[in-house]
Parts: C-alpha cells; sequence; structure tokens
C-alpha cells in the first residue's frame, strides 16, 4: 500500500472564509475529506497535515524520508520565499508534487515564481480544490509505474 | 457532447524522437490515440491540431469561439514569446488549459515565464505525457459544473 | 494617384467581438468599408490585408517595396515582439505609420514599448476605429508634401 | 460651441530654431495661427498657453475642470518626468490627448516612457506640427459623439 | 468596546537593550503598558503579543478574525520577506495598521519595501515607541466611525 | 509658543473634487481649518502653505529656518521626483514629518518610493484627512521633549 | 557524399536592396549561386532555403534530421526572438553553424544576444557574403574529421 | 568682450549654511564676487543668477540664446532629474560647462548620474567654490581659441 | 572559560543523508562530537542546538545576550532569506562567525549572497564538516585576543 | 605582402592541458605552426604573440599602428572585461577579427557579452583551433578586396 | 616644493593619432611639455608617467605614498574596470584629482561610471589637453591652502 | 612533503600602512613570516609571491601545474574583476582556497561578488592575516586526507 503524505501550507487553514473570490468557497476540511475518499478507492494510505510555520513544514518533510512514497505540497506564500522548504524536499529525497488552488501564473509578478518548483516533479495550478485531486490522480499513476 | 480542441505547439510532431531525456519516449500520435480513447469514455468530442506556426495556432484559437466548450493548449517554445496566442485566447472567450510536458519551472529561466498563463484557467506542467489526461479529467470536471 | 498598404495584424480579424471593452465594438469589415471611402474621396488606392501570421506580415511589407507610397500598420501582439516586422520595414524603405485602437501606453508594461516605433514616422494609439481614419489624414498630407 | 485648451509644454516657446532636424522648422505662433483657423472652422473655442514651468502647468490644467471639454497637452520633457502633471490630468478629469512633434519612440530610451500617456485618451506622436491638427481632428471627433 | 490586538515582530523583545542608537531606550514592556494605559481611558481592549515565529504571527493574525475590530502590527524584519503574513491579513480581513520604530524608509534599500503595506490601511514609520501611540490614536478614529 | 509650516503639495488644491475613491471628500480647506483647531489648543502657531511648483516649496523649505521649529509636509507627485525638495529639507536642517493621504505603499510601484523621507524624522501614510493630525499630534510630543 | 541545409532567415530575399551599408549589395541569389559553386567542388550536396514564417523554418529544421549531416542557418531576426527555432535545432540533433552577414556583437543591444547559439557549434558573424563561405569550409573541415 | 551666463540651480541660495561638511562654509555672495572679479580681470561680462524653480532656469537659458557666447550652470539637485534643462541647453545651441561644489561622483548612486551632461562641453566636479571659477578658466580659454 | 554557542540551521539534522555530493556523509552528531572534543581541549564551553525553525534560531540568538562569548553559526537555506536572523544577531551583539559547508559562492546564484554576512566577523565556507573547525579555531584566537 | 599580427590572450599558453574537454587538445604551438604553414601558401607574413597581460596587449595594439594590415586576435577572458583592449583596437585603427576555441554565446552569461566585438570586422566562435584557420581565411579575402 | 605625480592611463600614448575627434589632436609629449612649463613657473616639481599596464599604476600609486603631495590621472579605459587602482588610491592615502580629454559623462554607458571617483577630490572632463591644466590649476590651489 | 603556493595580490604591499580600520596594522612581511613558522612546523614546503599585476597572477598560477600541491591565494581587487584570474585557476587544476583579510561580504556590493570563488575549494574572509593561516590549516588537512 502506497503512502502519501499532502502538507498544506500558511492561510490554508482559513479556506473558504479566506477571499473566496479567489481561492474557492470549499473549506479545509472538505477538501480533505474529499481526498481521503478518492484514496481510499485506491488503496493508498493519506496523512494530511497543515501549518502555518516554515519550520514546522521543513519538519515534516525531513521526517517523511522512508516514511512516505510521494508528497503532495501546496506551500502557498512559502512557494515564493522559503529555500529551506525547496532544500527539505532535495534533503529528503521522497518525490513531490506541487499544487496551487489559483493559477499562480496569472497573480501579481512575486507569486509567478517558485523557489519550490525546481525540485518537484511536476506543478498544477489554478483548478481551485481539484488541484489536490488532480495531483493525487497524477501521484497513483506516477507510483504504479514505479512498481513495475 | 461537449467539444474540447487540444493544440500541440512547435516541435512536438517530433516527440518520442526528441530528447528523450526531457521530453520522454512517447509518440505525439501515441498521446492524441490515449487521449481520443478516454475523450470517447467520457463522451467528449476531441479536436486535435498540431503546428510549428505561431499564425496558424492564432487561427485555430480565432476560430475556435463558439464551436469548442474548451482549449487544451500545450504552447511549447511559444508559451514564452507570443503575445499573440495570449491575445488570441482572451479574444476568442474560449475557457483554456495550459499544458506542458517538462516542469518549466525547474528549466532555463527564460522557460520559467509564461505569458499564456495569464489568460488561462490552470497550468499543468511536468507530467509528461500524463499532463494532457490530467488536463482532460479537468476539463471534464470544470464542463460538468457548468452544465448545472 | 497614391497607393496606400494598410495590415492589420494578428487577432484584428476578430474585431466587434474581441473584449469590445477595450477594442469597442466596430468590426474589422467596418473599419475596412469607411477607410475605402475616405481614401476614395482622396483619391487614394487603398490595399487592405489581415494576417495573423507575422511572416505574411513580413512578405506583404517586402513585397511593398516599390509597389506602395506608404504603409499603415496596427502590429497588433507583433507590436512587441517582431523584430522581423521592424527589420521588414526598413528593409523595404517605405514610409509607415504605426496605428493602435487602444491606448497602448496606458495598458501592460509589456504592451508600452513597440520594437516597431524606431522604424516608422510616428505613432497614433488610442482613439479606437478613429486611429486609422487620424493615419490616412496623416499620410495624405504626407503624400501631398512629397509631391511638391 | 465645445472649448479646447492647448497646452505646449518647456522649451517649445523655441520651436522653429530648436535642432529644426528634430522637431522642424515651423514656430510656435504658425502652430497656433494654423489651429486657430481650423478650430474657427470647426465652431470650436480654442484657448492657448505655453510654459516652461511643471507648476503653471499643474495650475492650467487644475483650473481646467468645468472650463473646458478637452485637452490637447504636448508636455514635452515633462513626459517622462512629471508625476505632478499626471495627477493634475487625472485630478481634473477632462478627457485629454497627448501630442508629441517628433516620434518619442524612436528616440533615446528615456523619452520612450510616458508617465502622461495612462491618464490620456490616446497619443498621436511623430507627424512634427501635424500632431496637433490630428489631436484636434481627432478631440472634434470625440466631442462631437458625446453629443448624441 | 472594540478591540484591538498589538502584534510585534522579531527581536523586539529586546528593545531598550537593541541598538538603541536606532531603536531607542524604551523597553517592550514599557511600551506595553504605557498603551495599555491609552487604550484604557479609550475604553478599547488591548491584547498585546510578541513572537520572533513567523508562523506564530500568522496563526495571530488567522485567529483575530471575528475576535479583533483591528490589528496593530510591527511585523519588524518580517516586513520584507513575508508573503505569508500578507497573506494572512488579507485571509482574515481584519483591518490592520503597519507600525515601525524607526523610519525604515531612510534605511537600507532592502528595508525601504513593505510586503505587508499594500493590505493595510495606513503605515505609521520613524516616531520611535510613539509611532505605536499614533497607530492607536488612528484605530480609535477609524473604529469611531465605522460605528456610524 | 511653538511654529510649525504645513505645506500641502501638488494638486492637492482640488482635494474633496479629485479622485474621491483615492483621495477622500474632505476639501483642503476643511483640512486647514480643522489643524488651525487643533494647533490653537495645543497653542501651536500654525501656518499652512500649497503648491503646485516644485520652486515655490524648495523655496518655502528654504525660507523656514530659524523661523519654524518644524515642517509637515505632503510632497504628493514631487514625493517620488524631487530631489531638490529633499536637498532643500537637509538644507534648512529644520526637523520634517512627511504626511500622504492615501497608503502609498499600497498604490503603483513608482509611489512606493519616497526621495523625501531620508532626509524626514517619519511618514505617515493612508490615513486620509487624519493623517495631518496625527502628523500634528507627533510634531507636539517632539517638540514637547526638545524643550526639556 | 555529404549533404548540407542552408536556411536564410526573413528579409533574407531583400538583400542587397535591403540598407546596402549594413548589409552589402551582393544579392541572395549571387551568393546562393557561389555557394553552390563552392559546394561542388567539395563534392557536398547543398539544399537552399529562405522563409521569412518562423513556422516554417521550425519545419524545415524538424524534417532535416536523418536527410543533412549538416545546417547552416542565419536566423536573422528570429535570432535574438524565437525559441521555437532553438528548440527545432536541439530536437532534430543536426549539427548546426549560426552565421550573421553583419556583426550583430556590434550593434543595437538587442541584436547582441543569440537565442540559437548555444545550440550550435559555432558562430561567424560580420564578413557579409563570406560569412556563409566561412560556415561552408568550417562544415566541410568538421564533416570529414567525423568521416574517420 | 565675451558674455557669459553664471546659473546657479536649486538650494545654492543657502550655501555657507547649508551642510557645510559637504558644501563648504563659502556663501553664494561670496563666489559671485570673486567669480565677478576674475572676470573683470578677464574682460568678461559675467551675469549671475539664482533660481529654485526648474522653469526659470529653463527660462533663462532658452533666454540665453544670442546674448551669452557662454553658460556656466551648477543645476544641483535638478542636474538628475531635469530633462527640460537638458532640452533647453540643447535647444538655445549656447555652449554650456556644468559645475559641481562636491564630487557628485562620490555620493549617493542618484547623484551619479547626470542628465545635463549630455549636452556640455565638459564637466567640474568636487572643487567646492573653486569648481566655479576652473569652469571660468576653461570657458575663457575655449572662447579665445574660438576667435581665433 | 569561554562559552561559545554553535546554531546549525534548517536541513543539517539530515546531515549525511542529504545529497552527499553537495554536503558530505558526515553526520550531525559526528561534526559536534568532533567540535566537543576540540573545544574541550582549548577550555572552551560548547553549546550546540540545531533548528529548522527561523524563530527558533532568532529565539537562540536574541537569548545568547550576556550568556555566550561567540555565536557559530551555519544558518543554511536561512542565509539568503532571513532579514530576522540578521537583526538578531546585530541586536543580541554577541559576535558571530559565519560558517558553511559547501562553498556557497560556487553554487546557484540565490545562494551567493548572504543577508547574514555584513552582522558577522568573517565567513568561512566550502570546507565541509571542517569549515566548523576552522571557525572553532578562528574563535578561540579571537576570544584569546580580547583577554589582553 | 600582407602582414597579420596574431595575439593569443590570457591562458592560451596552457591550451592542450587546459580543460581539455572545452577548448580541445591542440597545444598552442601546434596552431602557431599550421596557421604558419597557411600563410606561407597565402604569402602572407605572420608574427604571432601570446601574452596574460592586458598591458602587453595593449603595447602590442598600440605598437600594430602602420606595421600590420590586420590583426586577428583571441581576447580570452580579456573578452567581457577590458576596456582597453578595445579601446587600443580603435585607437590602432588596425583592421581586427575576433577569435574564440569556444562558442562563447553557449557558455556562462558572463562569457557572453563582448567589449571588445564592437571595434572589430567580425566575430568567429566555436571551431576550436579552426576559428583561427577561418579567420586567416577571412583576412586574406578582406586584404585582396582592398588592394584592388 | 610641492611635488606632483601625473599618470597618463592605457592607449594615451597614441594621443593625437588616435580618434582625433574624440581625442583631439595635441600629442602626449605636448601636453607633457606644456604641463611641466606651467608648472615650473608655480614652483611645482611634476614628475610624468604613462603606462598601459594596470599593475604598473598599481606600483606607480603605492610608491608615492611619502614622495608626492598631489596625485593627477586619467585612468583612461582602466577608469571604468579597476577596483585595483581606486584601491590603491585609497592605500596611498595621497589626495587625487581625475581628468578625462573627453567628457565621460556623454559618451557610453558604461564610461558614464568611475570606480575611481569615490575615492578622488574631485573630476574634470571635457576640455581636452586642458582638462590636465585645470586639474594642474586646481592642485596648485588646494595645496597652498594645505600649507596654512 | 607537500608545496604549497601562497599568492598576494594587489595592494597587499602595502599592508599595514593601507586603512589600517579596515585591513589591521600587520605587515605583510610579518604575515609572511609567521605563515612559514606554521608551515615549516607541518612539514609544508611555502612559496610566497605578491603582485599588482593580473597577467603576473595569472603567470604564476599557470607555471604552479605540476609544481605545487596548492595555491592560497588573496586576490585583493582582482577577486571582482579578474576572469582571467579565474580562468588561470580552472586551467592549472591546482586546488585553490581563496583568502580576505576584510569580510567582503560585509563591504560594499560590488565587493561581495567573487569571480573567483566558483573555480576555488573554499573561501576564508574576515579574519584579517588570521585568514591566511586559517587557509593554511585547511590546506594542510585537505592535503593528508588526499595521500590516504
Amino acid at each position: 500500500m502506497k503512502r502519501i503524505l499532502v502538507i498544506h501550507g500558511p492561510n490554508l487553514d482559513l479556506l473558504g472564509k479566506r477571499e473566496p473570490q479567489v481561492y474557492g468557497k470549499t473549506s479545509l476540511a472538505e477538501i480533505n475529506r474529499s481526498l481521503k475518499q478518492t484514496a481510499k478507492k485506491s488503496k493508498i494510505s493519506l496523512t494530511i497535515a497543515q501549518s502555518n510555520h516554515e519550520g514546522e513544514i521543513v519538519d515534516l518533510i525531513g521526517g517523511a524520508r522512508g516514511k512516505f512514497d510521494m508528497i503532495i505540497i501546496n506551500p502557498a506564500a512559502y512557494t515564493h520565499t522559503s529555500i529551506a522548504i525547496r532544500d527539505a524536499i532535495a534533503a529528503s529525497a521522497v518525490k513531490t508534487i506541487e499544487v496551487h488552488l489559483s493559477n499562480i501564473h496569472a497573480r501579481e509578478e512575486f507569486r509567478q515564481t517558485s523557489l519550490i518548483a525546481p525540485v518537484c516533479i511536476g506543478q498544477i495550478s489554478g483548478f481551485g480544490a481539484r488541484s489536490y485531486s488532480l495531483a493525487l490522480f497524477a501521484a497513483e499513476a506516477l507510483l504504479k509505474n514505479r512498481n513495475k
């Protein structure tokens, strides 16, 4: 059974209430529930965490080494400022998919550059809560391939 | 029945032969066949085109107005240089998803900025041929929602 | 009788339908008809072309040498990206007026620089369909002077 | 009867004598006389002012509110340095057309950016003294429309 | 009774001892005491927190939604590096005033840009401990207005 | 009795009428009246001037040496372009507070840099007409301290 | 017998007539005739194409795979703007030499950067029509080496 | 008898009192007196003006045409911001020498670029009040040469 | 007896396992053991901490005031992003040496600038685990000097 | 008989031993021998010099005036840093060809700009030792033309 | 008797022959002769050196400590590239005047920045050979003052 | 017995006398003596050279190939401007340690980038004369390892 770690970055705990015109009306709990259901069907074990602390996210990723087969991360604001999270992903050597609710490439210029992307497999951005399910879908396919 | 237009940009006709360490070994014909099958199951009508000509891609998008419900485009090299394609998408007012085989955010700096992204719903990048199926999956979900 | 070549750049075929809040509601056919009428009164022979293809526009300008007394061009998106069109104007040595429907200097930063301007006589920007008739008016005056 | 305010910016009092290869040989008095004649025919009341003082130009524009239907301004050197004139135009809320004798987009890099353009309807640049008559022609057309 | 949350950012716990020629000799405890007294007179309930942790500050702001009428924040070093705090303020939708002890616009270039300012009502910078009391004074006035 | 000079920069004479969504509905006369009242209570002698002319503002500041104890200035558009005003403040050696009605740090990029700030005590920005009263409040406190 | 593809980019069809002070007086036909003669002597089969269309040049290069041993390209204006041609050369994997009539490194700044160079063997620039014969000379030498 | 116009820019009226560690202790009156004496010996007619107003300086230079043989100008703060003064010098076509009291190339970065220099014969900077006498010395030599 | 605080920044807990081709194979425990032994011989009391949390590192440095004679810090990823740690070092006023395992000046451009360096005595970078012992060696020498 | 001066810049004395994967295995002596042979056939007198000293290269070029008909120079590392060599070429007025072993336009960004190119006829880069023989070939052709 | 060292930088040995339209027709020998005469009158001992070698100029300046009262230097091309000469001037602590024949502020952008200026008293630029005599004149005056 | 070459760059011959507040009071002779003693104890043969000439330093490094086991270099001013020295180190393939007396990362911006660092093992900067002994200490350790 494959194990995937989902990490929600800063301010995502306010989802649904926070600027709904940008981030949608679905709450984080609803997203998590829906992801858990999908994962269950695919026989994937899902661990989900949210943190506003850069250091905690670094801890989570560092600790994922050997415990998870893949990470799905929405680094939110830290996407553009955290070399520490980038280094953590490179250091942990766990394959990682980057996810964004809004299309960051269509927003303010400082949101268009990701420090995280160069150490990830790929990036999915702009599909609201569906960005996560697309990432789960991608992760599943990638993990199956690796088994062959 | 929903109609989706898939546009492959310049040099994608060489797929499979072209730098396989970057772009994978799957040929464009194989990708198209697989997309057609998936679309068939979902009762989506798929039209697929490839062009190395910026002007032809602008023609295709301009002509999509009223004929297609959604566009999936891999603008390839034109991602970074074509304001004309960007303007075509905005002018046609057909909802568009941007797709890339490689993770463009992990490559040369000039490949990290997309002129196309600001007029698209979202961007999927880095999953090889799977980037297209993820986009189809996303398009389907988005189109269902719109029907309600 | 003076001969003027009018060139409409990419996406201008969609005029009237395309983002009317930016580009107005007049269609390209209506603009062309109105220009033809004005030209007729002034005994100017007008040839009008529209293309989404950078290469075709380069062909048109290169072919204008010795056949036209002046060019009026709205390079649209190619204003900001095409050194080829700039070189074509310089190479053809036909005097050229640059025209824009919207005031490009009041829009996104990447639309505020024109690669075409340095090889043109002048630029008229922001008067909607009237930008063309102002250019025709200017061309007529300039051509009369040259005859003296 | 429509009232238009024409403002000539710094050094334009030297016109005709000043670098004639760049700015032409027509003096400011000649331009003004020709503009007055054209305006008379079109039943437009024309007020003309020239100043080398940024502050005086700001005063003129601020005072134009409610007294003029349109402003035609050649901000000359202040085009590139005066946020105060830009703010004055925005504050006065009188529709404004920007005019340049030379094609500023074909000159030194620091002359290619206009701080004034973003608060104007449009810009006409490069037609020598004719830039003004083109602007008057445009203003007249715009004012007629507004009357309907 | 209005509730205001005061947040002191990193290194402000060292106030009074830290580079007194830049930040003054008043300790944070003294500032807090003085703010509490002023607030008491104005019948404002004041909650005060200090943290060196970006994540904790994000937590505090996220938790302020519905519990506080206004935030007064001195983001200190995080002013220039934290998109997460900026997003937290936007997400919480609690009106916020930015405060700085030193005049950040007169210091090193990297201290002159605030990532926080665009989501705040206003900024007060350079008045030492008085910057806080000016902010409290401003907050009180703003809250009174909202009651009308 | 302390003497303070208040200087209102370009276009502030249009206050109340000018873009009220940005600058508020209070006129300059109302602001001045209110400031005079407050100053009277605090036994401060207030001199108020408004000018659209950079040179006049330089004159005012140069002449303030030895005649005023403090300057409160809203340099408006000159904030971002006038080294002359900056030099005047440094040359006059009268302590100066910088004031802005709107939060300049939340506006266009060219409004986010102040050439004036590095020679001022502090800056208050974003509180509308209240920015002035906060500055007066701050000035009073600073002047009292100096007397000790 | 070795096969070489020579590609002339946009506006080179106007050679001889176009700005002769920059590009010389030799026409493209004369250059081609001279190249054919030299190639004949060296027993090299030469195919020559000219196009103003970026897409056609991409087509030509993509089609060269397996049909040509080397490409000599003068990308002209596309040198500085076409990532598509760069990608085509990398994708086709045919060894390529870049040629320029004028010394691009001595011209406008935007002509000093080549997007094409990083995927070419080498670059020859500034020798007029002789740039092509030098490239042919180099290609011949390189191809001989490969045979050993 | 040769006529020279000396123009002192903004804030130079405060000389001697203004930041003496940067600008020295000599007052403007003393500098002028000393210049007059030197000029008298060399049979040069000297006219001296000081202004804090950019527009007045433009007026002075524009009016110098035909009345003066040379201009010596210390544009002070306007050195770095005034295209209007630059244009005035070019328009007046009176040969001009640029003078600075302090060594502007050793000061803040924004003081190291002169918009005025490209239209002047030469620049003398850093010798305090002596910069003026060196300029007078140079002007005299240049004027003598022109007579031959 | 001198007291030195050694701080290891983010991801250094993974040392030995993390990208060994960049950071070497020695674990953090081994480095710490070796440092403790060296310190013992030199009669230096060594306190060692590792944290992935910027805020914790700021706490540690702020708390070092008066308790430690010197800090040796490897700020890792925070080297390039943390103004808070820089301010903490300046605020604590404890002399600090900056250490890096890899030669940061030979890596990606964003790793070549240190926000921490300007508040440190010196920097040692590129000697793997030996960077720490070199720093200890330097600290010892510096502390001895201070005693004289 | 034509005289050509060949100048090899810094570190080229190590050729063959130095990073052979970048610069090839041929030694400088071998290159020189081969050039001498080719020159002999073409009745060209060749003088060859190598220096690691910028000043010596400046001396060589300055001394070439009137003694040589053409210079072939590989400025190596000085290509990107030496305005002195650029000025020497302009000052000597001897026609010069710039040569590089590796394709500098495909290497690190700082190697892609040549300070020397703007004063040279042309540049040949990327053909290893053959870059020199191509330059000799070009020089010969250019010198023949000049004789006509 | 005061001793002054005059240093002429690279390519100045070619003066008179080198681009006379930029640098004038006077040879270096003539300049030196004229300077010697002037110095003799003023009882100044003049030592003059010219070198194309950055290192030699550094040697000269380093050796000037204690032997010369002032240095007059025309660093020519090294003005814009040599930190070594800048450091030599600062290290030698001999007061230095920077001289340029042409007005460097009116030339190519890379000639407008002087690395040398920040360690000099002042700069004289644009007066041809007279720049040197103006510098000598200034040096004499400065040295007299120091004697008092 | 291991052989190490120590190279002191420009102006280091003035050490002790040169700006002692930046570079300390120890002379170069004292540093060399102390290094020789330390080396003797460690049975290392030390060769020491100082030069103000970039070319001589390039010669020294190029000649070190096969004669020295390691280089310790303080490139001083050439750190920031010499690609030639960088290329020499890469070409010689002798392992090199970069040393600076002052902490270059805490000084002017142009001193914070090292062109030399990317070809060195590591960099030690800011410890005064001790920077050299730390480098010797590091070199010794590195050389021992290589013997195993």
